[in-house]
């Protein structure tokens, strides 16, 4: 595992070594069986499996919301691993409860909570619907006993831009997708407050109950935050639950020079947080962090006889956290991320946000002066979107046959650097902006060269493609 | 973690350290503080961790549904950790994603699937969650987008000595607690089929609609398993979703002497399966597996264009698993399963069963036949229900002041081999019966003397119990 962690800072090395699926699958057995294999093929698979999974840590890894290698995390994800033991007592997880504690309290704290509550949950969209459940307990606690049958029907607001996880949430807590509702934006991504008070009277007139509006800091894909202030305005006047889902931009709270874009963050009922995205712990660790304190256990307690016994003669049974979760057994997602938290203090995340910023100003100056290449939004964060268009395209006239072509041109690209193993950045198109790149920048490791290496990469890629009558040839 | 994994083996070592949080608190400075702390520090605290926490591992911890040391498990968990990736896409987790799509397809085997589907879950719960999503999206396709506020109340069915999970999924999911129709048991606490008829024709009579029969298998308390062809039969007749909840007992499918404790199996349409409970998997890793391929697809899946791009032209999309999920991110608990299973084979599993077998039945033995102990039920798996009855109260004649007496025993005896740490045993009340000890044997590290050890100790702690005025007083 060291000699990986040497490749993934080794820059000669592929990000990844990518197959197909079937050719994985003649190169690896995966198939089990009833007999075991012996010990020297147990290690080959294990050798393989570093070989063909995705060096995330790797400084030109740019795809997702996550990546980078941070050993001290990494060295409590393996700590915890071999404690093996599960969140929901004091009792077997005496040291994890209070690190959990801590964590919370200052998070908490930062975010501007005097007295709070929360819990660590298996990713961010667990903690959105952590919100959703403490947001419609508080307008209609009879929900817990009798649930939605008799209740009037209830939205959920949430932005255009926001995540995918409150349409899943309203499915799967029984709300529906049809009363999510999704609030414009404007042109940078940030929910537009007029349309959200327009769209909570219309509800409200046809007799339907808004229970939790969503504001995003950190969208998914231009790294937007929408105005908090002007949105805990609207959801005081009307009486709404305000979420954060800072999952991805949480950690500009922990820089004083960009917190502004969170102003008025200590007016909120709740906020996800997700260090393993930005702070660049590993995976997974997202908090969910509430003002009102009680209310987690008061919307998920349930008596279990067998693990939360209330005449415990060891110790005070408040410790345990289990009557909080929605989750029985719980992971220990804490440990790696209170063991970084110590060797760096909110200091080494400033460091490392303000770094990435200073990469993120780097590309964006040079996307803007690069001929090809376009911004598709001004960043406000470390999420960069552009397209590259290509010089037999590049003069085209606006219209529906330059879209049609540019929107082939991310994919081809991506499947380019995928096959070279260059690098990793990912697409997508979003409103009536066709296919672009979204670069996320949170590598500590990653520098100004890599930036002037992927725009010369995804230029090599994008000059080479050759268009064909029905759309592009892959080179 | 090398000489914590030895002291896991040791029986000179405490199981645990035991401290109360205030203790805690004062030998380890949990504080998170602008400024880092220096590597020594942060090295201690890694020291002060492994001193602290539970010896899960250690052969004399019988406290929870895991435990034991998996030294493969551990080190697919730790390189999986490094890996540091999300189960989303192919793209990101191509050699996870294949190692999932094989270790699903041979538990559906195991299980009697032909062509079955499924995904890995953080925890049990969750598991048993997608049950009750699926069977609602079966009966009521609508809820998808209009919920469930026009719709008939609606109600699932589960014994009285299932998981809590039922409740906390039906609160959740918007039915409510009132909605989870508890089933009688039997003496042994297996569902009474029975009975579950009767309440299924009382709903309907009162225009409530049974969407999900929950049978278990391995109950969390007695071990016990729910009669699942009876069960099938009336789930047959009147065309509700049957889903087991074999968490516990999923390991059994693994013996061909054992597997007739879930005949039928083959019959349902869902279950839920923890290789982190009994298979000694690290934690978490919790498998639902379904009969109805497509159906997780069609209840859970949202485009999300920045993740599932229909363009891609690196691969068939289809190897993206997204879509089946409630997560975005979802954690990489496949690998330390995978690893596990080839280097032991179903066999492995099938030996780890019969040893844990073998020492319960030994144990249960002694307990049958020594002066104090009694058992509460006579065991079919590997969990252990019995009381000990200090000399003291012995002779009591039966009625509420021995009840009142006997309820106190458990708790004083768990405090004082706590503050020894010479084991851990878990214990609890359960219907008519009050506090009992329950041990689960599951670490094939665990020996036939530890057996002797452990009952031992109880008698040695359970003696030195004083009887106080008002209840008794801690040794």
């Amino acid at each position: 595992m060291v000699k990986y962690m040497k490749r993934c800072h080794d820059r000669h090395e592929k990000v990844v070594e990518f197959r197909q699926p079937e050719e994985l699958n003649k190169l690896i057995n995966f198939e089990l069986k009833d007999t075991p294999e012996d010990l020297a093929t147990v290690i080959d698979y294990c050798r393989e499996t570093l070989n063909y999974c995705v060096k995330t840590g790797h400084p030109r890894f740019f795809n997702q919301l996550y990546g980078g290698m941070d050993i001290v995390g990494l060295c409590g994800q393996w700590l915890s691993a071999t404690a093996n033991t599960s969140m929901y007592t004091y009792e077997v997880a005496p040291i994890f409860v209070l690190m959990e504690r801590a964590v919370l309290r200052h998070m908490g704290q930062l975010v501007g909570f005097s007295d709070g509550d929360g819990i660590f949950a298996p990713g961010g969209s667990l903690s959105n619907m952590y919100a959703i459940s403490l947001a419609r307990h508080k307008k209609f606690p009879t929900s817990k006993m009798e649930g939605l049958f008799s209740l009037p029907r209830m939205a959920i607001l949430t932005s255009k831009h926001s995540h995918y996880s409150f349409k899943k949430g309203a499915y799967f807590m029984g709300f529906g997708l049809n009363n999510v509702v999704m609030i414009n934006c404007d042109a940078k991504g940030r929910m537009l407050a007029s349309d959200l008070e327009n769209q909570i009277i219309h509800l409200q007139s046809q007799g339907i109950a808004p229970i939790l509006v969503n504001a995003t800091s950190g969208t998914t894909v231009f790294g937007a935050f929408d105005p908090l202030d002007e949105i805990a305005d609207i959801c005081q006047k009307y009486d709404l639950w305000l979420h954060v889902d800072a999952a991805w931009g949480g950690a500009i709270i922990l820089s004083a020079e960009k917190r502004h874009l969170m102003k008025g963050m200590h007016r909120i009922d709740s906020i996800s947080w997700n260090p393993h995205k930005f702070m660049g712990c590993p995976f997974q660790c997202s908090a969910f962090l509430t003002k009102k304190k009680g209310l987690l256990e008061e919307c998920h307690g349930i008596p279990a006889s067998y693990l939360f016994q209330k005449d415990k003669m060891t110790y005070d049974i408040s410790y345990d956290t289990g009557n909080k979760s929605i989750q029985c057994g719980r992971h220990v997602d804490i440990m790696k991320l209170w063991l970084m938290w110590k060797a760096k203090g909110d200091q080494g995340f400033t460091k490392k946000l303000h770094h990435a910023y200073e990469i993120s100003n780097y590309l964006t100056e040079k996307i803007r002066n690069r001929d090809g290449f376009e911004l598709v939004v001004e960043p406000v964060y470390v999420s960069i979107c552009f397209w590259y268009i290509p010089t037999a395209i590049r003069n085209l006239s606006d219209g529906d046959v330059k879209r049609r072509k540019l929107s082939q041109v991310a994919p081809q690209i991506k499947a380019g650097m995928t096959k070279r193993g260059s690098m990793l950045v990912g697409y997508q198109p979003m409103d009536d902006k066709v296919n672009f790149f979204r670069m996320i920048i949170l590598n500590s490791a990653t520098t100004f060269d890599d930036m002037d290496f992927i725009l010369d990469e995804i230029e090599s890629l994008g000059e080479r493609i050759e268009f064909v009558q029905n759309g592009f040839h892959n080179p």
